[in-house]
């Protein structure tokens, strides 16, 4: 089942760079394993925003909050989520 | 270059429906032959609502915006650009 | 899998009586049939307000979205949907 | 009396996380102790929010204020309170 | 139980005056009726609006609802409903 | 003349606890004595909220802003004030 | 007492254009006759809208209702009233 | 002096195609005499929307307003306005 | 040219109390000189909140702005300007 | 390609006053050599607001992002970036 999911980020401006550094790499590889695993199949940055465009494909709603709510990311996020549904004149 | 599109259909509600018919089956064939072409990437409905989430790959805002603007439903949609960079956690 | 629906009903005004009461006489019945299929769990009024607040459990976003847009109001209607997930609290 | 409460939950991110997961304690506990007493009827995470919401089934606003009030998360929440009716199509 | 009710008229630009004369009267009666048994405990009008707020005192959310969905004004109006809980610095 | 006033209150997470029970009581006393002088006519809490819906009965917009500019708890408050007129159905 | 009103037209796209032209001709009177009466203290077009800013100079929430319901535009008209109150750096 | 204005265009439905085609002529008539005079600097089409964003350079608020007003589209257009100062990073 | 002007102030709590009452004395004094010369034709404070409306007559959006940039309190401001336009029923 | 950006700067109240004047120095420069390069083409204070709007053009998104994402006051900046494409009655 597909989820277009927005997100943006506002970390502190206190935040030391090397903690957000860590953060954000952290990020970065739970991100990726979750795209080779397909289920974190689309992944598009917002031109000219500290934001994203994801699509996910998951199970169910448990499965899609528990990725997102794993995001090292996550406290510092704001989400917002839409459930896809099939158009009958998609040709997929 | 990728442009996230979100649509929301108006149709008057005294349109006669042979006519709301026509428009549909027109906006159906124009969108499936776009889809063919790799243009219009993605179509998924927003559940519950009369309304979709699309990704287009075109050259230009110019090609965008005469594809859109060339749909039937045009002149009864309310639309909602946003331009979609390379994400740099992206594995594609 | 659950989904809270809030939907809110604007009928035009020129719409003759027998149509709109012919229009909530199906409704009634197709609501009350996904209730007792389950489908349609709650189904609440929202105080003063000709809308309501629905929490379905479908299988999927697919049949979520078949059903509410086979609603005899549906064209009339907006609806939000918000896709629910377990509460580690809860003790359901 | 059924309510609909949407709770949002912003914790200050300099808040330690030992006083964190105090308040989360008895957040639970406090919650868990509601729903057992019936009053606190349901209970759903938004998926991809640190969000949820419930219904609550009460005697009056006071009660509800009070219940709602002594949360432990409460100055930490922003609240959207919905009075819920009887909705003439539901079979319950 | 206390509830602020804000209402606000948008009668059609189209409906005959005789039509918008006969249900005003017919309102301005029910009103004052509700007035009068003290369910409807005031009512003032926004100034230079077309739009009024309320304050109700009824037994429980079902008895507000049938109220207002009452009025005959109600196919025009929007309403924004607040439940109002006892506050502790209050001298009544 | 009376003023409908809906007041937020957003105290800093930061402030210590004796601060705010201080402010809080000043408030209070305040709120008491403006309420006996008639010029706080009405103090409501918002269900589930840190807010209030209160009505006050005063001589001018000087007045009334001398007034809620001297709240204790202003500098930490957002206000919505708005003018109350006599409703041409009201019985009072 | 000042008010700040913003008023924003919106005539309906079928009402014809004698019908138009006379209100608009009863409106410029009756507007003229309260600013030589110096209650309608000052008028502003707001630039590039169908709007304008005014200040009104009157005795009470009543009064300033009841001018601003009897503006020939009113049924077309949202209306939008702000309290002004002295500012303690004005030199007036 | 620069304006920055956003014109949306909200055509009725019902308006007959010639009309329609009518008013769009002379529209583009008289914003290409404009621009032809230096005073509409620019004119950009809003990708995917019947909407423009365009620099005017005029001597003073009412100039603008006169210009605006006289488009043909204007009964069918909301306008935003927003006057631009030189910012002091500019190289021209 | 006229400008309308809403100024909402937000002042950090955590600001120390001298350094605030300095910045508002100097914001009065600087307000009263730009009174004076005619700039800042009107100051009204916004009944019950800490914001206010003000008209300028400056000669253009150049000067409005180095005005505006100026005040000791802009860095704390939140600003909204209209352009005013002559109203053709406006008496003056 | 065209782009519209408007910019918006929140630096914090609490940041040095020399690492401000140092970010905006770096600002200045940055933002003048894309100016000269001709791709960042205007670039307009809003008049009252520590803000800008400006118009790029570039060869794609991806270039649009690593431009804006490159400015020294970007982690203060909130970003809208609208997509312009041609108008049929630009005489450009």
């Amino acid at each position: 089942m597909l989820y277009l999911v927005r997100m943006d980020v506002h970390l502190p401006h206190d935040m030391p760079a090397e903690k957000a550094d860590a953060i954000k790499a952290r990020e970065k590889e739970y991100s990726q394993e979750l795209q080779r695993q397909g289920k974190w199949q689309q992944l598009h940055r917002v031109a000219g925003e500290y934001a994203n465009y994801s699509v996910f494909d998951v199970e169910s709603h448990d499965e899609l909050h528990t990725l997102l709510s794993g995001l090292p990311l996550f406290p510092y996020m704001t989400m917002k989520v839409t459930a896809l549904a099939h158009h009958p004149s998609s040709i997929h």
